[in-house]
C-alpha cells in the first residue's frame, strides 16, 4: 500500500483552486478563515477540499495568518459532563472555530502543562477553569497578545477577563427557600475551602445563617469531596442533639455523595443542591437545586475571548452570571413529616 | 506591564540546565521525552522549568524529535460523560503523555476537521471514535506513520487497530436474563441502524429472539435518539394487543429517554439498558444494565497506540472487550405483578 500511496503528491491550494474553479487568492482567504468569502465560493471550495482530501499545513498557515481557528480549553475534566464546555463548543462552532480541550484534574502541574502545550501549539486563545494558586505564569502569554479568559474561578496574580457564577446569590436562594419553609436548623456540606468556590459558598452560607439569626456552630462542613467524609458530616448534623431538618450541598459531586449516604433516607431531610446535573429530575424525590447559568457562562466566556481578540486593549471585564432555583421535591418535603 | 515584561528574555534550555545544575544535553533529553533520564535529574529539571517558567517551543521540538508527548482524541462529545476517554487519559497520563480532545458530534465534517487539525498540530497519534462512512481520508496519515486507533466502531476503508465492545454478547446477556425470568414478549428500542453500534445491536436482538423462537414482529424499534420517537415506540409495544413485559434499550441516551417516557410507570415493565451511566444505581428501581468494559476499552486503545508507535509494522489488531450484566432491580421486577 505504502509505495502506491507514496506516488500521490499531497494536494495544494492551487489544486483546490483549479478543482473549485476559483482564484487561488480566494482559496487562501477561505482557508485562512476570512468570512467575507461569498457562500457560493465557500461551498465550491469546501467541496473541492473534500474531493481532493486537501489538508492545510497548519504550521505554515499559522505562520502566515497568526490565527488558527482553534481555541484551547483547559478544564477540570474532559471526560465528565461539562455543560459550560458544551456551551463554549456550541458558540465557538457557530462562529466557525474549533475547541481543543485538555483536563487539568484540579492539579496545578497538569494545568501548567496543558497551558504550555496549548500555547506551544498556537491556539487563538485559551479559556481556562483555573486551579493553580498563582497564575503569574500566564502573564507572558497575555503580554504576547494571547487572549485568556477564566471561568468558574478567578485567575490569581493576573488580570484577565473572567466569568463567575453568583455564588453568594445562589447560596442565599437555597437558604431563603428553606428558611421560608420553616427550617431553622440548616447544615451546609461543601467543597474544600482551599478551592475558591468552596470558600465563597461556605462563607456565603455563614453570612446567611448569621443574618437570619440561625445558629450554625457545627453545621458548616467544608472539606474534600469524599464519600466517607460527606457521610460522616451528614451523620453528625442529623444526629446532633438538636438535629438539622435541612441540608444544602455545595456542588454536584457533594450532592451525589450525600444522596448515596442517605440511601433509603433520601427524602427524610430537606435537601437543596448547588449546581444541577443530568438525571437530577429522575431521582425520587426529584432534586431541588440552585442551577448555575452554564449556557450563559460558556457563551460569555467565548464572547469575551472574541472581543479581546478584536480589541486587545479594551478594559478587563468580570461578568457574574445569576443562578436559578429549580424546585423538584427534595427541598420541599414537610418540616415535620 | 507590557514594557517591563518585554525586557525579559524568554528562558532557554541552557538557562534550565544552569538552574538545574545538569548538562544541556540532559535537559534536551528530558524535554524530548527520553524516559531514561534519572528521577533525580528529572526532578531537578522539572523544578528549574517551573522556577524559570521555561516553555518548550513545541514546533521546534516537534521538528527535532518527531514526537510531541501528546495524543489526539476525536470523540463523540467532550462535554458529556465519557468513561472510555477517562480511561484513555488515565493510562496516557501514567505513561507521561497528554491527551488533547475534540468533539465530532457524530458529524462527518466535524470528524474530518478534527483529524485535520490534530494531524496538522503533529500529535504522536490519534485515537478516534469513528463516525464518517469512509475513513479513506486517514490513509495518508497512516502511510506517513501516524498511529491511528479506532474504538467503539470500526473505521471503514482503512485497516487500523480497533477496540470494540462485544455487542452481540451484551445483547445476548440482556435477552437471556429476561428470557430466563419468563419474559416472552420482549421489545428492543435502540439507535439508528445507520450507526454501526445501532445496527449490530438490533441485529443481535433479532438473532436472539429468532433463536429462542420468540416472535418479534413490530417489537424492534431502531431509530434516532429522540424523546418523542422513543416515547412512541414504547407506547406501541406496551399497547400492543399482546403487550410486552420487558424492554431492552440499546444505549444510554435511549435508556434515559425511555425512563422519562415511562414516568410513574418506570418499574411497571422490566427494563435492561445497554451501557451503564452515572447515577443509574440511584434511580428507583435501580437500573439493570449491560455495562461495557469502558476502562478496558480505553486502556487497550492506548496500548495499541503505544505498541504501534514502537512497532510500526506489527500486524493490525482488533480487540473485542466483553460486557457485564449488573443487576439492580429494573430488570428483575416480577413478570406478573
Amino acid at each position: 500500500m505504502n509505495h502506491v500511496r507514496a506516488r500521490q503528491r499531497r494536494p495544494t491550494m492551487a489544486d483546490v483552486a483549479r478543482e473549485a474553479g476559483v482564484a487561488l487568492r480566494t482559496v487562501s482567504r477561505y482557508v485562512n478563515g476570512d468570512d467575507t468569502v461569498g457562500p457560493d465560493f465557500a461551498e465550491r471550495i469546501r467541496a473541492a477540499i473534500d474531493s481532493l482530501d486537501f489538508k492545510v499545513d497548519e504550521r505554515a498557515r499559522q505562520l502566515r495568518s497568526g490565527r488558527t481557528g482553534t481555541i484551547g480549553a483547559a478544564v477540570r475534566n474532559i471526560s465528565e459532563a461539562h455543560p459550560v464546555l458544551s456551551a463554549i463548543e456550541a458558540t465557538a462552532r457557530a462562529a466557525g472555530l474549533m475547541v481543543v480541550a485538555m483536563s487539568t484534574e484540579d492539579d496545578e502541574r497538569l494545568e501548567r502543562d496543558a497551558v504550555r502545550s496549548m500555547s506551544g501549539r498556537r491556539m487563538d486563545g485559551i479559556i481556562i477553569e483555573p486551579i493553580a494558586e498563582n497564575h503569574g505564569y500566564l502573564q507572558a502569554e497575555i503580554d504576547s497578545g494571547l487572549p485568556v479568559v477564566a471561568f468558574d474561578r478567578p485567575a490569581t496574580g493576573v488580570d484577565v477577563d473572567t466569568v463567575l457564577t453568583d455564588n453568594p446569590g445562589g447560596i442565599a436562594q437555597a437558604f431563603e427557600h428553606l428558611y421560608r419553609r420553616g427550617h431553622r436548623r440548616i447544615a451546609y456540606i461543601g467543597d474544600d475551602e482551599r478551592i475558591y468556590t468552596g470558600h465563597v459558598r461556605a462563607m456565603a452560607f455563614r453570612t446567611c445563617a448569621a443574618a437570619a439569626g440561625a445558629p450554625h456552630d457545627g453545621l458548616v462542613h467544608p472539606g474534600p469531596v469524599d464519600q466517607s467524609r460527606i457521610a460522616a458530616a451528614l451523620a453528625s448534623v442529623r444526629h446532633d442533639p438538636d438535629p438539622v431538618t435541612a441540608v444544602i450541598t455545595g456542588n454536584a459531586s457533594t450532592t451525589v455523595a450525600a444522596i448515596r449516604a442517605l440511601g433509603e433516607d433520601f427524602g427524610a431531610v430537606a435537601l437543596v443542591g448547588f449546581d444541577d446535573f443530568p438525571l437530577a429530575d429522575l431521582l425520587r424525590p426529584g432534586l431541588t437545586v440552585v442551577a448555575q447559568g452554564d449556557e450563559e457562562i460558556g457563551r460569555t466566556a467565548f464572547e469575551l475571548f472574541r472581543s479581546r481578540l478584536e480589541h486587545p486593549d479594551r478594559p478587563i471585564e468580570r461578568v457574574v452570571v445569576p443562578t436559578r432555583l429549580i424546585i423538584r421535591g427534595s427541598g420541599e418535603i414537610p418540616l415535620y413529616p
